[in-house]
Formats: structure tokens, sequence, C-alpha cells
């Protein structure tokens, strides 16, 4: 009669050998400069996904006709940086040598830079697709290099110049927009527009979806750290995810910047976890 | 000098005989499965509605114009859902015998039942024009069949097939979208496509109209028990408001699920006064 | 390198069999009249519980030296009150039969009520020690009689006179204390004066502890539905809590009224895990 | 079967003619120099008074037992200082010369004043017995004079020297203090020493009794304009406003400072409540 | 190595010699009738401003660009409104005469009509450009002239008819429209449309622009003092003021109505951040 | 007539070189293991300041009677606890060395090592008395050496034994409270008893005081990483600061651990504002 105490994501529960994506958090924040919080983001997600169903009417899938496992958080250390980047890495090599797909939650944004780490070793030829606010393409922030703020120019660093298609970016400062400008990566700013494009172009790629859930506007989500005025909004953020989802070839992905204390009325936590099962079935519906 | 401590929504304070109109809360939120709360939607209704006007520029009307009574809130008691139910119904049924519209304010979705079945009794015809996110539209939920989650097939079982026109829904399980399919009930998800057509092939029918506040997205509408990515803007809603009341012969009318609780920054209750205040009128200049 | 997806309470992870004591949750708050959220606190008390050790200074002792087994959440449903209170005497009642201590975590106060029915049939000379800020004496509430507000009053219908002992009482309405004073349970108001007393009478009987969290100040404990000014600090509650786990033979116990909506702060919370690790290091002590 | 409208505190729902004290509320928070919000203390007050019952168990009184009137609010205008203040000199004149107590809820501490106006015409040898966090005895503030910040020192221009006596006062400038140390009021700094020897002395004498939430400690009462950290607990207030009431003849009363957007979990309204509740009874007790 | 304590909006730190657009705080809000708060906005906006880039991608334009003094806040009396309009007036009157554009951060909406005094004496051809939720053409508001609902009455008794632009205006009682209707104002409801042709009008014509942020759906901007839902997104009100900028003449400009006390999630004050960014390089790119 | 948009902690205006303590924020939280935040402490202490006075009625002294210097906060980078700590050791030696007395302000716990690193440095019979909650000896935490959890432990390796006294700790692991029981360092549990004996025996040894907000009592102090339950009051630590500052030869100080997204009601801010107070005009009597 009794609940057992395990806690997944709504019925995400199958052991990691018989998954074909696995779930996992990287409760993590320390580098974010403006507003802490997200490391409570994973958690949060499981907590609350009881709110939302586990059918999509959109994409007629129910999580329960797939396989996924949540296999919980990573247990990080406080204060080290590296040691941390290195489990998320570390994870992700696993989950990808295990030949399933690994579905990152973080945590801030740097916890995309180890996932990409190990994709691209798995995957020399790594792409990267890019939602968010920010373009996340600075040098260093305050002298630091392992920063939220430049996670995509380190994954730049590591994949270099044509493989990261960034959308709908909103924030910057006027260094990160020449950077793109000067064609290190190809740059949407504000929407959507050439999604299209750039996955016919990606055709046959391998691909690391990346999306920094305050590409939404601060109305639909404001749980964030840094919340930037002038997003999108939830179903143009969805109708992205799906085309992704139906014209990549995505081998990993991550969904990050959940920040639970600064969620008002509790409505960023559906909104991810919403987004996480549409991205779940709908890479599901083109595995 | 003092006010008296009387406590309406804006000036709706018309006695019950001479009131063409009749609000009544049903502070209820018993079978919520999710975050309760919404058993103080109608008081927040009443004490914040002062921050509105009782004008409307879009359609020209006053409530100073009209003659609404507010009748205050059913005491209802907790933990006895029949007898809550069955002091809904009592009530709705005395304002319909008086020749008078009632206007529920819930409380949670499942008030809605009581209020149907009055209704049909007076109005064997009844038809349903249901807003929500959710359709409500499950057997049962956790084993009750007396549960928010289940208003509309209780309705159903009530009114049966084609009496059921349902819009904007976007979250239920497998088996309410099948049903609905099926045929039982008329499903517009999303949005209110149809919903003049709708209109047009209920000319002269008897129409109970249910707005599950939810139907708003989450960032216009936090204060809500379930609150679900995605939803309509205010304005959408206004405007199928607008069209129901002109193009419906509406008999008694609910509006649901404001949970105070959950309202970051008061935002929901302010909506849900004006979109009360826009109903109210429409309703009159249609009678 | 992952955690496991298992939630418990801090480190109470034994299997059931090899417990002694068996923690379970009743996220149950149906009767609620006030402000209702008592539903979200056994789940809150497993979230947050890692922001406290393990260990207790003042007993010097820690949870990993004994053997808790945290078994969960019962699924109860959400407005069928007969049906959920079935579910928790049934599962107190198992545990009780394998010889174990059942220690419940509410949930509202109703959620004694099954509870002792169990308790009371394995141990008919079953005494009650209670502590709460409100009588909780009531013949019915509105109507009902099975409430949160009447839960004492039911308690007493199965044990009779002369088996209740309550504490730091500091609210009800005249009847509820005309009813204590007429000899029906013994009543210390305001706080927790006679307790040794108490625990001397009742050397060697079988000894129900519940312990209503609102009987603390608000200030320390504002996350509970019915706060009442100028109750108890934690270290005198936590004192009285030693004194009954070793004065009394304690065969079952609760811990109940954590409403997390409403936990300022989040202190709420923590003084609820404190406290319940303060109980189970205790009861183990004199077992 | 409907709740009328009506809006009272607990059960004071009296006709002005039948009542021995008349409640009414003064929404008035315009000088307010830090947190503003005390305007909607008093109707918080009515909405929240339901969460306690109307028996005391202390003084065995039940609020059923007296005649007390909830007058509700004065229409106050916003920006117009001394036309707010004369509403409410004129609102206590009318009570006081219907020979009925006058117990007004503020709203900021500066309603005092006109209501002390208006009982110093009607009792020339009135005194004042003050209860605050803050001494109130600038001369001005930032250049105004009719601030909340000097409403004692204004009360003094009044009633002169020897007729004001402060407890509990912890905060202020060096000015005020040398005030009060010249003689001009007698203070009483953190606590309530010698409260039964100024109860002796103004026996016979009539008294306004002025009690600004604040004097209690921040933990118990956040909801206030000027949490002032150090104060008093809510048994200790209690205490002495039994004294007060018992040992004084209280002719006016004022309950001030409650300010809900600031009221964490919503303890402080509730914590109001119960001190108007217990002064309302133990006035009664005493007439 | 330290920060100095200096604390602006950005890096408007130029002395105000050499500054061309000179910013300055009125934290008033004596005369708002619903929520106050908005004497908290102005160094609400400086904290926050942290959280986003100087750099504006749209504009392609930084505010380490052009010369802006962020010269702080007025000190201006609580309870004393002449005063602290006339404190107002004089500010915006020596900014004008160093010639200079001041930009008034609010505090409530009042505040715009000293302003207006001051920059109608040194441009007797003022006109004003006025977007808001509220017509705030009230003749006076419960009996008050002085009050944020009558500010732009105020103004056009100054200015005259033909003078007056209001834009996306949903809110007011029928008087206010008839005004408006009348011919008193130009009003466009609901949203921008006209704007260009407005703006041809107006070439060469000094122009006061005055934004109201409650003119933002209440989602994107919870924090004010009275929400009205239905309002337009961030990017239609970048769009209208980079028009504004762009196509007016604008002599001085205000940003009014934040009230961070109810700024669910800290969005709003990101959104009044970024809006008060673009319109100052706006401003500066058509200087 | 405009504020200077200087900002600092009250009146603590004084240029560095006439000041006798220099105050500095350490906006550092890196390593916080439950709820980050204290970040955003130095600022709000600042920023919340003018809702207290500068007068002290206890100590009969004012801020204006002496001379601090508010330096404004440290740029530190996140992400690189090492060079934030470098940064604080740098700026604490600078104000040593200058003979003045640094009072940080963290910030969490972590501060104190550098900062104690540099005193010692200056003053190598240097000793440290530390109120907290919380132990913080640890020897790591999750293999982190450098975290608040282990901050005394790394001072004690600093400074040996017999030079750490202990005041008011209430939590740790066993490991902990051995190795003070081991008379690594002197620890009185709960409250501060012993503490005029301590100050005996430190007679005209150089001490550096060391206050972790989160000895006060949640209820009073809610704002702050790890909450823990039944800690002392406000007027029990002020009487104990009061205690240092008389009796000790404070060389440097620090307060920490106010954590302002978690300040329920904001009463937290006020009580480190009151209490920084104190301690700079109680040290200053003492000088």
């Amino acid at each position: 009669m009794l609940n057992s105490v395990t806690n997944c994501f709504l019925c995400c529960d199958n052991p990691f050998d018989r998954a074909d994506t696995v779930l996992f958090g990287a409760p993590f924040d320390g580098t974010v400069s403006y507003r802490p919080g997200a490391r409570f983001g994973p958690q949060a997600i499981r907590n609350e996904s009881w709110g939302i169903e586990s059918y999509s009417p959109v994409l007629d899938k129910d999580l329960q006709d797939i396989r996924v496992c949540d296999g919980g958080d990573l247990d990080l250390p406080f204060g080290d940086v590296p040691a941390a980047l290195d489990a998320i890495e570390a994870q992700t090599e696993e989950i990808l040598q295990a030949g399933k797909l690994p579905l990152l939650l973080g945590g801030e944004h740097l916890v995309t830079l180890p996932a990409v780490k190990a994709a691209a070793r798995q995957y020399p030829d790594l792409h990267i697709i890019h939602f968010d606010a920010h373009a996340d393409l600075r040098q260093d922030y305050l002298g630091v290099g392992l920063s939220h703020a430049c996670v995509l120019r380190r994954c730049w660093e590591i994949l270099g110049d044509g493989r990261i298609f960034q959308f709908a970016i909103r924030s910057g400062d006027r260094e990160e927009f020449r950077f793109a400008r000067a064609g290190h990566t190809r740059m949407q700013t504000q929407d959507f527009q050439g999604l299209d494009e750039v996955l016919r172009h990606l055709q046959g790629k391998p691909v690391y979806f990346t999306c920094d859930l305050d590409v939404l506007d601060p109305a639909v989500f404001p749980g964030t750290g840094t919340p930037e005025a002038g997003g999108v909004s939830f179903p143009q953020l969805a109708q992205a995810v799906y085309q992704v989802a139906a014209g990549a070839q995505v081998v990993a992905a991550d969904i990050t910047e959940l920040s639970p204390p600064y969620d008002s009325g509790g409505i960023s936590v559906m909104a991810a976890c919403k987004l996480l099962r549409e991205l779940l079935l709908a890479l599901h519906c083109h595995q």
C-alpha cells in the first residue's frame, strides 16, 4: 500500500539497462553570477512532475510508451568547480558508451561543457543547437573562464567554427555579438527563424541540443538566475523543440537554469516538466 | 462616514429580489489533487475587486448600469463532499427558480457538477460550453468519481453525447482524448477555433458556460491549482467570453479554480475580477 | 556515481524487515478548515532533511546507529475521507503486527484517528499523550464529525475517560474546555507543566504519542494550517519530547500539521525535521 | 443558505446602537517612512479572523457574550493627510458622544493623533498608555510634523507633561530619549516593568490605550512597516494588555501598524486578531 | 580592490557636468490608491541593474558609449504631497536649464505632474506622449485632485486640448473615456496603433514622454500598484519606445510605477532596467 | 537637492584615512551546501539600514559619534574559490596594516578563513571567539576542504589548540563534537554560558570575533543558508556581543551568513543591521 520512496520524473523508472534515454541531474550552480539556486532544479522537476500528465496530446504519445531511466542526481562537491565538471563528463560518457542518449538536467548552463566534451569524444563531428537568452560567448567573466557566461565559447574551443547554431539570443556584450558575426557561430537573435534551414544543413550530423530555459520570457519562466525581458512563449519553444527532435540526429541533450527559489507561483518548474516530457517524447518519435 | 462592512464584488450590492443575475461563491477545494487553495478564491475576488473599475471600455458598460446581486459565499462543510455539492445544487436551483441567472464562483471545478444538475432539471435540453486547460473527462481519479478531474465526465453522464463543447484543452490522459474523439464531446484543443460555428449550432439552446481559469497561460494566471504551460492570453479569453455572451443563450455560468495562495504578485485575482466584470456586462448586453 | 533516486528522511533507508521503527507519510488534508497544504508535509520533510545532520549533540546519538525504515507515503484518494482513513489504519496495523513502532507523518491531525484505532486494537489499554495548540475536542465541525477539529473527541469515543493527556493547549471553543474540565481528558493549557507526573501515572501503560506541530509558536513554525499566537519554543517542545520518550512506553506516534505552502523562509520544515530526528533517537535510547 | 456578504471581525456584528464598544478601521499609511501597507491592516484582520476562536481560554469569555459593533472602515482620501485625520477624529468623537468605547484599527500609528484629540476633548484629564518599539517623539521627520514618527510628540503637545506612559520602547534617536528623560513622558525601555505602578498612579483617570504592534518581536510579528529586532513575546504583550484592561479606566484604544504585504506566512495578522479578541474581552470584564 | 559604494544604474556614473542625460529618482507613492511600494522603485532599478548588460543588441549601442549621469534619488518628505512635488519640479528645472535631458524614475505616476510643469515652462509648446494602462484623466479621486489617477488631467489643465497623446489605455471610468472622446486628448486604447501618425504630427514639437510601466501585461510586469489584465508585451513596448525616441523631439521623460514589493520573482525590475537602457540608448541615437 | 548615489551602511561614510573601523563586504557564497544567497547579504544590509536609527538606546551612542568607513564590496570572481579568498585576505591585511579594525560582512562563513589568516600574520598570538549554530569543524565536506562547513577547522590548523572559543553551537556531526571535546577547541553548546570566564582568560590577547548569524533562532533570523531550530534570541546575542566588545581586545571581526532570498518579511536583514550597529558602537566604547 505504501509508495516506494523512489522519486523519479513522472514514470521514468526504467532500469538503466532497459532504457534508451537516461535522465540525470547535475545540481550545480557554482559560477552563477546573479541569482543562485539552479542546484535545486533537477529535484524540483522530479517533485512537481506529478502535477502534469505523462501523455502529450500534441504528440499523442505517453511516457509509459517509451523507455527512460531517471538515474537521479550526481553528488557534486560544493566549491570545487573542476571536480564537479569532471563528474558530469564521466557520467555522460558512461551513458553514451552504453549506447543510450544522455539527457542532463541542470543546474546552471556551465554543466553543458563537460557533457559536450564527452559527446565530442564519442562523436568528433559533433554540432550544437543552442537555445538561450544569452550568447554565453564571453572569453572570461570577471577573470574566470569556467563560467556559465562563457560556456558556448568553451564549447567553440573544442568544436571550432561552423559547429554551433544559436537561436533566440537576446543578450550579451558587444564582443559576444561581434564574435558570432565574425562567423565563429551562427546566431539567430530573438527567435527561431532559420531553424528549418539549419536542420537541413545538419542532416546526418550528430547534434548536441542544449536548452537554457531562460530563452523563455520571464513571464512564463521567472524561476531562473538571469531573467531577461522579451523572450519566447512556451508554444514557440515547444514548436522549436519538436523541429529539432524531428529534424536532427540528437545524440545528447540538456535542459538548464531552472532556479526554484525564484519560481513565483511554481509555474517555471511546471513549464520545465512539460518541456522535458515533450522533448523526451519527441526524441523518441524519431529514434 | 463609515463604510458598511458589506463586502461585495465591486458595486454588485443589489438585493436578490431586484437582481437579474446572482453571484455566489462556493469556497470548496476538497478534491483538488495537486495544490489546494481554491476555497479562498471567491473572497479574494471580492476583496481585491476595488483594484479595477466597474466600467468596461471595450463594452462601454458599467456594472452600475446593471442589476447584479452578490449573495456571498455558501457555508460548506470541510471533508463532506456530497453535502457540499448538495448545498451548491440547492442554491443554484433557488436562483434559477426565481428566474435569475446564477453565476457561481469556485472553488475547484467540481462545483460545476451540482450547478449543471440544477440547470439540467430546469432546462432538460441544456448544453455546456467549457473553457479549460484540462479535459476533465476521467472516469475516476485514484478511484474517486467525484473529483475535479472527472467533472465533465459526470456532466456527460447527465446530458449525454453531443451536448458538451470543450475549448482550449491542452492536457489530459490518453483515455480522455479518446473519449472526446469518440464523439462524446466536441473538443477543440489549444485555442478557441470553431467557437463561432458551435455558437451557430447552439442557437436557441440553453447553455451552461463553465470557465476554468487555468485555461489562461500560467504567466497570466499563476494562482491556480494545476498550472499547465502554454495557455491562452487574457485578450483571447475575453474575446471568447464576449462571443459566448453574444451568441449563446446562457442560463447559468461559473468561473473556477482561482487559488490565491499561489497567486504571485496578486495578478491572478485581478485577471479573475476583470473577466468576471466583462462576463457580467457582456451577458447583460444580450439579455 | 549517480545517487539513486531513492528519497528518504536522512539516512532512514533500512528495509522494512530490518527496521525497529517504520516512518510513513499520510499526505492528507481533506478536512482542514482554514489553510490547506499539510498534504505536502511528509515529502517536504524528506526533501529538506539533508539540511540538518543525522547526529544529535544533545542525545549524542546518530540516526546511523539505529534502524529506521522510511516507507514513503501512502497513496490516498482526494475527496474520499473514509477511504483515506482506512488506508492509514491498515498501514498502521501492518507495522504494529510486525512488532515495529509506526511513526506517522501527517498530513492534518485527523490522520491520528485511524492510527489510534489500529493501536487500540493491538493495545486495548492504550493511552494518548497529545501536544497541540488546539483542544480538538469538538463534537463536530460545521456538521462534520470526521474533522481535524474533532480528532481527539473521536479518540476519546474509542478509549473513554482518563486515557487522554493533553498539553500546551491554548485554543478551542468553550465547550471543548468544559469537556476537558468535566474530566473526560486531562488538559494542561499553555505549557508542559505536570508532564512528569503524568508520565509516572502512565508507567507501564502503552502510549500513543501525537504531536500537532502547531503547538510551537507561529514565529518558530509559521508553516501550519491554523497558526495560533503564543506557543511554546522549540527547546521547550524538544525537552518535552525527550521526557515522553524516556518516561513512557510509546507504541506508536505521529507528527502532524506541517503545511509547506505557508512555511515562510523554510524554517518550519527544518524544525519538523529536527524534531523528528530527536524523537526517533530519543525513542531508540529507551527501547 | 448563503452567508450574508457582511464581513466583520469574528462575531462582532452588533448594530451600533446596541453595542458597548465600536470597532472601526482607518486604512491609512500616508506618512509611513519605510515599508507602506498598513492600509490593508483592518481588512486583513476581518478576513482572517475566522482562523481563531471567539472564545478565550485565558479569560474564559467569548465575544458572543459581549456587545461589540464592527463598523467597518472609514473611506479615507489618499494623499490628503489632514482630511484623513479629520475623518478619524470625527468618527471617534461620534462614538464617544454615543457613550461607547471606540477601538480604532490602524493603519499606521499617526491615526492615534486624531483619536486622542477627540478623546481629550471629551476627557480633558486624558492620559495615554503607549506600547511600542519606537518612541515616536520626534519634533518632525524630514520636515514633516504629521508623521507616524512624531505621533506621541503631537499627543504630548495636546496633553502636556506627565500624561504619557510609554512601555517597551527600544528605538528612537538621541533627542527622543532625551525628551523622555527630561520628564515629558515616562518611558520604560525594552519591557513592561513598572506597569503596575503606573496603573496604580492612573487610578480613576481616563486612559487612552495605544498599542503599536511592532512592540512585538519581528519573529512573532514580521508584518509591520518598521520591524525592530529584540521585541516582546506574544504572552508578554497579552499579559500587559490584561493588566491595562483590568487596572485602567480605558475610554478609547487603538491597535496599529499591521502591514499585511510583509506578513510572512500570515502569522502577524493572526497575532493581531488574537490580541484584539483578548483586548475586547478583557476590557469588557472590567467595564 | 574595493568597489566604491557608489550605486548607479549600470555604468551611468558620469558627473552631472559631463552628461547629456540626467537620471534621477523620485521615491514617492503618497497618493497610490491600491498597493503602495513604488517608492522603492528607483533604488531597485539601480540595485538589480547589474543583472543585465550595458549593451543593446537591437540598437548595437552600449551605455558606455553615451554620457548619462545617475544623480541618485531626491530626499522627499513622507506625508507632504505638495512639498514632494515641488522638489521634483525644482530638480527637473535645474536639469533642463543646464541643457540636459531629465529622465525621472518614479515612484508613482503623480511625479509626472511637476516634471511636466517644469518642462512646460521651458517649452511652452510642450506635448505629451503617454503610455499607460490607465487613462489617469479623473477630475479628482475620492475628493483629491493631486492623485496618480488624475495626473494627465492635471497636465491637460496646464497644456490644454490637442497636446496629449495617450496609447494602450485599457482602464478608466466612463467619464475619463468621454473626456478623451470629447477631444481633450487623443487616446488609442489597448495598443500603439497610430503612433507613427502621431509622431509625424508632432514633428518639430517638444515632447515629454511618460511611460507608466503598468502598460505592460501583468504577466510581464506584476510589480506595480494597479495591475490590469490584458496589457502589451515587452517587445511591443520596446518597439514603441524606439519609435518615440526616433520620431519625436523628446525633451524630458519618465518611467514610473515599478513597485518592488509586488515583483514576483524579480522579473518586473529586470524589465524596467532593460526598458530604461533601451530608452537611454535610443534617445541618444537620435540626439 | 539630490542624494548622492553613495550607498553606505547608515552614516558610515567616513573616508578610509579618517576611519578607525573599516567595513567591507565579501559577497561570496561559493561553497554553501544547502541554500545559496549569502552573496546578497552585504548589499542588503546597506540598502535596508535606513530602516533603523543610527543611535543605540542601550549604549547611548550614535554612529555619528564614531568614525567608521564603509568601503563597499569586494569584486569577487564567481566559481574561483581560491581567488576570492585571496582578495579577502589582501583587503583585510591592508586595513590591519593601516592600523584600523577590519569588519567583514559575509557572504558565507568561509570568508572568515582569509581574514583570520591576515590577522594571524599581524597578531601571531591571535585567538578566536566564535558564535554559531554549527561547529564548522569538519575535516572536509564532500571531499572539499575549503568549505563553509570546515572553516573553523582550517582556522585551527593555523592557530592550533587552545585558541578557539566556540559558543552556542547546536549542530555538527559526531566527529566535530569529538574534535572539540578532545580539547582542540573550547566549545559551549546551545548558549553563551562561560563567556565571562573565557573573556577573563583572554585578557590582553588579540581576538578575532566571528559571528555566524545563524546562531540566532530561525524565527528571528530565517534568512540564512542553513537554518537550525533552537537558537538564541536577539537580546541574548546582543548581550554576548556587548560582553565581547567590552571584555576582549578585538582586532578584527566579521558577521556572516545573511541570505536575503530566504529572509521572510525582511526581518533578518533588520536584525543584522541592528547587530552590526551595536557591535560597531560597543567596540568603539572600549577602544
